[in-house]
């Protein structure tokens, strides 16, 4: 995953381009990857896709011919849309478009101007304020024409038509956490659940951030019925504890299933209330779809100094943060692929679960784990309580209640609920 | 309305007599007042108006002429309701009508004897303990007599007629806080209000402690349905920070906005649970009537050592906290009056605030406060979720709120729930 | 009570047997306890009464002729049900059949192996590790064989046939606190209960662990819909303050009773949650039954250094904690007994309390806590709240608005409701 990060770091991604097309391509080398282009002008719900963004060259050049601000070593140092621009300035002419961070003189920061048409170079505060006062000339070799929007989608079909919606942002430019880290561990669960059974469907979104998630929302709009549970997932590859950010509802599955996985596998978590500023669950969870999707984050966005700067470089990320990160979200999908009502065959007193070898014959001494667990699904089985209830009653890993309920049904003591 | 609680200081209230009439004829010079006078004898549930009880003179003096305790120099010392009384009396005989603190020994206490025929005088400890064994002439010149209960009532009619319910006590002699700051503070609100348009109808009723607001509920029984929201105002002047005490049923509109207000307000606010001992909001919240009747205090009575003596004096109100006081209700009546439900005209995704010039245009940076509470509205506004909800949902100032409300209506955004 | 569990420590418990009879037969002397025989064999639920284990001697013998091991010097010594045994074996042969606590060297273990086929002997960890390396006489005079399971049960007839369950268990041989603590107060509360009216029926079974709850529930299939509240009562005797261990369902009102008890009288008390492990509440709270049983200890099972050790003994349990276990028990059962909805008949504004002497006539000062109550009873009685509710939210003690009930209903203030 570092790996892939560290290839796809270079290439100047934004809302629409060949950047993005280039992006995907890479991916669809790990995953069967259908790559959807939309045209410039279509509708989608109050928005119109905007015109297709491309960028050959960019640059500030003193009059002696070095280039000051050089799209070609960061491309954060073009504003994201910029129109193009071929024109000789002064300072003070140059000066209202050149953006920088007072309080972290050495990074370059990241600007966008997507809807309105501008133009302007992003560069360290250090380097701005020595700027010589002198002509510069000023070229954006960008185009802005009919095109399209580009996105990604691949879709793991499952036992049933049920949906797991993973979704991550494709739009950010040189940016590591925010957000190559979503795209890489997407890209390896899916190439891991293609190779497992799974009971979900599982469709991976890899669209650009707001524009691309309503395109794919105004094109989807009767698929998202069968969307049962999802995932931004987004700055994930830091080496912060993570933070999640739960649905608009709340409550949803989804909400309960990481929240009890981060709970035993990350005594660091923070877990947040839904808010409509973010990422993508902004629109998954507007209130004409309300749909289960949380947000899945380490370093929570703009709380963390790197954000949406040259900082968030691959340094910034670890291969060990991805790793876990992957692993936690399996523990996730093993939750929701395995959470189940179930109803105790023998529901007056407890069965005898000694003599079918499943509890310790010598007493007088605490049971197992497992034998605990056993306890626990036998008692809270009662059709309503599913297995994640029960593992969240008892504070026990769901892993270990899964177990103690699959070995009880073996014993015919359980059974599926009705 | 500090000049205010000076001016009515000094007259002797109670809860009946010419001290009310005197009070409420002062408030009348600000607002227009109706007086209302009730025959002594008058069931009010199971209660009877009592006779009037007026009171010209009373003293307790030495054998050589001097007044050792005079009503005319401070009406706490005598206790409110006493019979008329002028006897001859040695110390021994006089001791069990006197009255003191013996862990505040300088100060005077406030007593009363309204529904039991009595008689008695309050003086500062230490002065007790020096009062010299002999005779004293004891004079109490007061009428108990046929008369009226006294009390006040201004209507302020909104738009609807749904009215919110201002009470306060007009009962207590010389205590300022307890009760003229309530008085001040309600005739100024009313004063305000009448300048201005307001949906809801005001009505703000001056009345004696527990008879008063029995009496007004008796002879109000129907109109009570009207009453959307109520406070009881009291001990508003002093320095302490807001004491908000909820209603009965503890999950009032009225709690949630005065709750609401103070958290933004006043970071030492308290918010204490509702109980049956207090001022008229034991009579409002009554089970019969269950009104939301909510109780702002500063210092909650009874857990200031000023109350109910002499130290509750105009000093210890400030024209600051009086001030405060005022604008905190202010807030409070804004919540109340544009408090309402909408619904979301884009509900599928965000709509496009940018193009619409509500949304910065350069992206990469956070939001305004105002752009925040436009995405709150429009991510709540399913038309089950009121502006005080998603205030309190999204921990942003009602003021906020209601204000990217207004925006997004005027932009057909949002529109009022059916 | 302590003296009754001096005088039954020794004996030799079992979850079958002579030892229960003896036990039981003791506590006949106290309270009127019917015995009941249930046949070896006979199917209970899930499970089959086991054979009954009686043992008349054990020992390992050194080859000089000395009880290295002697069941006759602590009953403990013995694994419980252990099969008769008749060998000379070396120490590495008897090794595997020994128990022992090496963290806690002094003691001697508690163990049993009621439902597969074993023997052994517990000793203390030091004694184990001296052993002489020889051969030993190792000899379990015990039979298991067709035969009983006795269970006690006492029925106190109250006004209703709605009951309370009071549960102990039997089985333990030696051991003070785990259960003759249990068995003690549990005797002592059928002695006082026999004496005084009571609303409620009460019914207290004397039960071995596991089996006899299973074969109580299985033979009282229909009468357990009587049971309105229960309590399992066991390690009750020791210094800690209380613990609380809720039934199933969380919020039955046996929870709220016990846990409003503690409140007032226990300031260390602990509430934990139902868990499936635990004593006979596991039985009772069985999903099929979910019958609302608490659990109440002082120290929590396993929880204690002492517990299932020969540390478990009559010095352990104080004559004290004894005595304010039953009160506490009392208190418990006065709630039960006399929670109950009532309608204030006075519901519009206060009742004047005054004139009926129920309430100080001099005003100003703060009302007594009857009062306090009364004013809580009238507020709250609409019918719904009870008086263990208006107890809760009024924070006074269940006596006092018990009381405040009595005096209102005397002066037609209020009524049962309907």
């Amino acid at each position: 995953m570092h790996g892939l990060i560290r290839e796809l770091f270079p290439i100047c991604r934004s809302i629409t381009g060949d950047g993005v097309r280039q992006t995907l391509a890479r991916l669809a080398q790990e995953i069967p990857l259908v790559q959807h282009e939309v045209p410039s002008g279509t509708s989608v719900f109050d928005w119109t896709v905007p015109r297709e963004w491309n960028v050959r060259d960019a640059y500030v050049k003193h009059p002696r011919g070095e280039r000051v601000i050089d799209f070609r070593r960061h491309n954060l140092h073009l504003v994201n849309y910029s129109v193009p621009v071929r024109r000789t300035m002064t300072l003070t002419e140059l000066r209202p478009h050149l953006h920088s961070l007072p309080d972290q003189p050495d990074l370059i920061p990241y600007r966008t101007s997507y809807y309105k048409e501008a133009w302007g170079f992003c560069l360290p505060h250090r380097q701005l304020e020595q700027l010589p006062d002198t002509e510069y000339e000023v070229l954006i070799d960008s185009t802005l024409a009919e095109g399209h929007l580009t996105y990604g989608e691949c879709l793991l079909e499952g036992d049933t038509p049920q949906e797991v919606l993973i979704s991550c942002h494709t739009c950010h430019p040189s940016l590591a956490n925010d957000n190559l880290s979503g795209l890489a561990v997407a890209t390896f669960l899916a190439k891991h659940l293609a190779t497992v059974p799974h009971r979900y469907s599982y469709r991976v979104v890899f669209v650009p951030g707001t524009i691309g998630a309503i395109t794919w929302l105004s094109r989807n709009e009767e698929r998202v019925r069968h969307i049962r549970h999802g995932l931004v997932l987004t700055c994930i590859g830091d080496r912060a504890s993570f933070t999640y950010k739960r649905s608009r509802r709340g409550d949803a599955t989804i909400d309960h299933a990481v929240e009890h996985v981060l709970q035993h596998e990350d005594p660091g978590r923070r877990v947040v209330p839904f808010s409509p500023y973010g990422y993508d669950e902004r629109q998954y969870c507007s209130p004409g779809f309300n749909l289960p999707v949380g947000c899945l984050m380490r370093s929570h966005h703009g709380h963390f100094p790197e954000y949406h700067t040259s900082a968030d470089n691959p340094d910034f990320v670890t291969p060990e943060a991805l790793a876990v990160a992957f692993s936690t979200l399996l523990s996730v999908f093993d939750v929701l692929e395995h959470d189940g009502r179930y109803v105790n065959l023998q529901p007056k007193c407890e069965p005898q679960l000694g003599r079918r070898g499943l509890y310790a014959s010598t007493g007088g001494s605490s049971p197992s784990d497992l034998a605990m667990a056993m306890l626990w699904v036998l008692n809270l089985s009662d059709g309503q309580a599913g297995l994640l209830d029960i593992a969240h009653r008892s504070g026990m890993p769901f892993a270990t209640v899964r177990e103690a309920a699959e070995r009880l049904e073996r014993h015919h003591l359980l059974a599926a609920a009705p």
